[in-house]
């Protein structure tokens, strides 16, 4: 019998922001495989004899190739049991989704997808600043700052990036924002756009400091963590 | 004694897909003000005695004016216990935070803003489109179709919106969307473009249809329906 997988969106990290659908599928797991940044105290919710699977991808750091991960995938799902697929914050916002849907579509096996709580939204949400606000701020994008090569994409849309009135949220993008703020100030962003760096959401490590594009740029020029982390730049409300 | 007043995200529509954290503040609140959008079975988890009181935000409806459902937040803090002002999807995201968290910060009333899972992503998860990829859409972004007088806002960033490497999610976009797609075709969308109307995500009502820009707006035309939905267009996977 072949197995079920169910795609879960872990949420930041704080157990409880788990769905209470992500939770109910994390206790009947038989085989649960998870990205770092979705471990720690959720998989404590995991029965005891289910098989945890670290496929270790890390912020800062080499993935592990995707065709890898998919490929245990299927193997998971092949031998049969419920199989959960765990991917921090919501699974289909920069979580690679596609590569894996594909890959169990080829072996026909059936899966689910169960949203979560984008990372964006819970950096926004701990910061206490809406995402959108109603006369600037009416458009609100997710961008990641690397692509497969690892460095700043080479096609991005800079008049959409460098707009004023939109919020921001740049996922995996420390290592490459002074390069992002050069480009974007260079386009007409001000160098004064008020910034939000969201280390370690929602654990017990979380750090939120507001700045600007421009010192934000300064400071991880210098060096950045290796925590979790998103930025917002944008109009963004000072409450 | 002030009250405490927990800004919930209550996720699409689904009470499985409230966060385990939001689910815990809605057992225990004293009162509950909520928008229509995020009522029906969600307050069946709030206790006996609990005050619901709805304040009746509606899709493509005319919304109570902002300054008396802030007010009516307010008073219900100043009177003491737990407070929880429900908001459809992700209370950030196009919820009219904002102006709630002024209003509480003016009254000196504590607060804490729990976020959920956004209409958008949700919308994306059950039809089992990725929301990113990885070599197109790698940049998605919300916009909202209407503007504070219901119209299609005016100064909206066509390049960034026609841009066909970008996903991009409407809310409260149905009446507008054939004058929006007007504009994103003159600009070089591509009338073939893939969509996706989304209505009632995640409640026995959900509908998902999958179309194109054109196919769609023609459709929209013809008439809208009063249930709460999203847009997606862009190059959606197709799987």
């Amino acid at each position: 019998m072949t197995g079920f997988v169910s795609f879960v969106g872990s949420g930041p990290g704080d157990p409880d922001l788990l769905t209470v659908k992500a939770l109910d599928r994390i206790k009947r797991a038989d085989a649960i495989l998870y990205d770092d940044l979705s471990a720690g105290p959720i998989l404590d919710h995991a029965r005891p004899g289910a098989d945890l699977v670290g496929v270790g991808k890390r912020a800062g750091r080499a993935s592990p190739k995707q065709d890898h991960v998919s490929r245990l995938l299927v193997d998971y799902a092949k031998a049969g049991g419920r199989i959960v697929r765990l991917k921090s914050g919501d699974g289909g916002t920069f979580g690679r989704l596609e590569e894996e849907l594909v890959a169990l579509k080829a072996a026909a096996i059936a899966y689910e997808v169960i949203p979560g709580v984008a990372s964006g939204v819970a950096a926004a949400a701990a910061a206490g600043i809406p995402l959108t606000r109603r006369l600037t701020g009416r458009r609100v994008q997710f961008i990641t700052g690397h692509d497969v090569r690892g460095t700043l994409p080479e096609d991005m849309n800079l008049s959409a990036l460098a707009d004023r009135d939109a919020i921001t949220v740049v996922y995996m993008g420390q290592r490459t924002f002074p390069a992002l703020v050069a480009l974007l100030t260079a386009h007409g962003l001000p160098a004064d756009t008020p910034a939000l760096l969201a280390e370690g959401v929602s654990t017990p490590a979380e750090t939120l400091t507001r700045t600007t594009v421009s010192a934000l740029a300064e400071r991880l020029a210098q060096g950045v963590s290796d925590a979790p982390a998103v930025i917002l730049y944008g109009p963004l409300a000072d409450l």
